[in-house]
């Protein structure tokens, strides 16, 4: 019999991170209690309202048993996913497929089949933080390669990342357009993962759930990369494409026939995903360019207005982002996570504040990202405006009495 | 450079078990091209329509934006689940209660929150078969303890149970009323793991979502005993309560806060439960006594059906279950698994057959369950007679064959 008799949770209960962004969550709440207005920068929740044809669908749902739906996801929502990716040229089969419960669950699928418990998954940093949590679930090990503010946050060069495998890596898992940066991977950069992941074994996994939320250029899908058919996997979610953060739907999909029956079979275990969800998802799905046009073009608009505003504080380090809805930058504060703290508890300008994500929570190395942080542009531009307005004016009041 | 450069899928992808029950489903669906009308016993999916409430708030969810919830379940609803259970005497403040997408996932974050990679949980077999797959994804080792047809499926007795904890035990996994059994375990049973709980210092992961299926007696969750308050681990699911299987809502509740926080961290990490369904599930949850007086009732004139029925083939070993929706009978077959898809594929009574969930899939042990079925019954009581007369044919004709 054990001699401490208070029961014990695991370790990995113990390495579990708690949300770092929900970190000042509290401090926010106490702000807000004292009448301040409090612009959220923190956190990527859109603001822009859930398509009608997506809560029409769930006002419409006809069913009278809301019973067990497939655990690949209903066959006519893969089929609408795959003619929705026929349109950006990627051949995706409604086989090859398979919805999971948001976007959440495709990376957790995936990590756990191709990895071991121990084993190793390299991801640019930083990168968004609920990768660690994934990882930690899967008992798998993130090993991070660091990208800068310098150079835009895009992939230092072949040599750098191969330096970063070693006989335990089994993945790559990135992101673009990128959260939390805003950097939009170019091809050339996809294609030498692409090669690395030849001739070194691995699996590639692609979040592209910010796939429409491109500004200048074009956006590469894994998919586009040929000769790594049997390694890509492509991640994805309806949360940010159709405002729908809380509806809990995405996809895995990939060629490779073995992956998708792995997750096909992870995805039995826990029955199925949400169904009246998918109806709603599969009625967006049936928007068209002008509905993502529109979108494109409000948020282009906001993050021209956080930029612009961040090129007028002296000293701030940012490559112009060209997607998703995120800056991250480098500011001239010693310390981030006391500064968006003290934003939040000293600080006002015409009683309001400004919250952003301090950045060492998007790092996986110990000391990084100190004095930088991600700004979300999910506001509207006069609030944009304002609350750029508060941080500049936060940070030299901030220095001034350092 | 590894010499085999085809990517390979880690060795959980290729532990993870292939649903039993749906094994069949291809002769199910090809016997229904032909025109034979099958009669699903073989899944537990409830024809009882969804309540109007229910299906009202999810018609009326008047939300702009479907934005993330609280990663612990929106506030109302916990607090309305909190009510919820004090009608059970069951005291569980909103605190200690983390909203789950579906009972799937407060099982496995329960597994994760409790066991290392390769430690493991006992588990009284025949079990609820997504266990095994829930284990695979937590890399935990489930230990079953064999329970028999002769004595209702009911635990043996102490020294057995004792048996099998070894050092890597960390829990007890167990359902009560059961799936696939129906067996209710009795407040003495209950009480004996808990003693063993304290002494050899393990959690007990009760999953308890056919609380209100009960036709005998009464039920005891395991927040009835006294003593475990910092070990005992609740599952629930909204699934089978409000025939709701497609909604995925289900919670995890202890009076343990570290349990909760760790559940919650896990919870971070997928953001939030589905939202528009929460809602539903508030809804319902203002569903009184009759409400479920209704639903038993209705349920035991099925069980009452199913187990007369039984009764009359020769030498079925079975004794009558008090709870759930299920009975695990032996039936007279050498071998289940072969009669099940036969029944699918030779058998027709009047060009009508019935689908039944071969006994294997519910054990872990090896050669165990081969003469076993279980039968749920989740149809109507007229159907339910025609489909047990089509499985005693069957069995009487199989045999005849052989």
């Amino acid at each position: 019999m054990p001699s401490d008799t208070k029961p014990k949770l695991s370790h990995r209960a113990g390495m579990m991170p708690a949300s770092p962004i929900r970190k000042l969550v509290p401090f926010a709440d106490e702000a807000k209690k004292k009448g301040v207005k409090v612009y959220h920068l923190n956190i990527g929740q859109p603001d822009i309202p859930t398509p009608r044809e997506f809560m029409d669908a769930v006002r419409n749902f006809g069913e009278k048993v809301l019973a067990y739906g497939h655990s690949q996801g209903i066959i006519e929502f893969r089929e609408r996913l795959s003619e929705y990716y026929s349109r950006y040229d990627i051949e995706l089969s409604p086989q090859e497929i398979v919805v999971t419960t948001g976007g959440s669950e495709a990376i957790i699928f995936a990590m756990m089949a191709v990895c071991e418990p121990e084993e190793e998954i390299i991801v640019p940093e930083p990168f968004y933080t609920n990768y660690n949590g994934f990882a930690v679930e899967a008992a798998v090990n993130l090993v991070p390669l660091t990208t800068y503010a310098e150079t835009g946050f895009h992939l230092p060069d072949r040599k750098e990342i191969e330096s970063k495998i070693s006989s335990k890596t089994r993945a790559i898992i990135f992101c673009s357009p990128n959260n939390p940066t805003g950097t939009v991977f170019t091809k050339e950069e996809l294609e030498t993962l692409g090669e690395l992941a030849v001739e070194h074994n691995l699996f590639l996994l692609s979040d592209e759930v910010y796939r429409e939320f491109i500004y200048e250029g074009t956006h590469t899908s894994i998919m586009d990369i040929s000769g790594i058919e049997d390694r890509a996997i492509l991640l994805d979610s309806v949360s940010k494409r159709f405002s729908a953060c809380g509806a809990r739907i995405g996809c895995l999909a990939s060629r490779n026939r073995e992956v998708v029956e792995t997750a096909l079979r992870f995805g039995q275990a826990r029955l199925c995903p949400p169904s009246i969800e998918q109806h709603g998802a599969m009625a967006a799905l049936s928007l068209k360019e002008d509905y993502f046009r529109n979108m494109a073009g409000e948020y282009r608009r906001r993050r021209d207005t956080v930029y612009e505003a961040l090129m007028q504080i002296p000293k701030t380090v940012c490559e112009k982002p060209s997607g998703a809805f995120y800056i991250m930058a480098k500011l001239p504060v010693d310390d981030i996570e006391v500064f968006s703290q003290w934003m939040l508890t000293d600080f006002r300008l015409h009683n309001e504040t400004t919250m952003i994500a301090p950045g060492p929570g998007f790092y996986a190395t110990p000391g990084r990202g100190k004095d930088e942080a991600r700004l979300a542009y999910v506001l509207n531009v006069e609030d944009l405006k304002r609350a750029m307005k508060a941080l500049a004016v936060g940070i030299e009041k901030y220095n001034s009495i350092r």
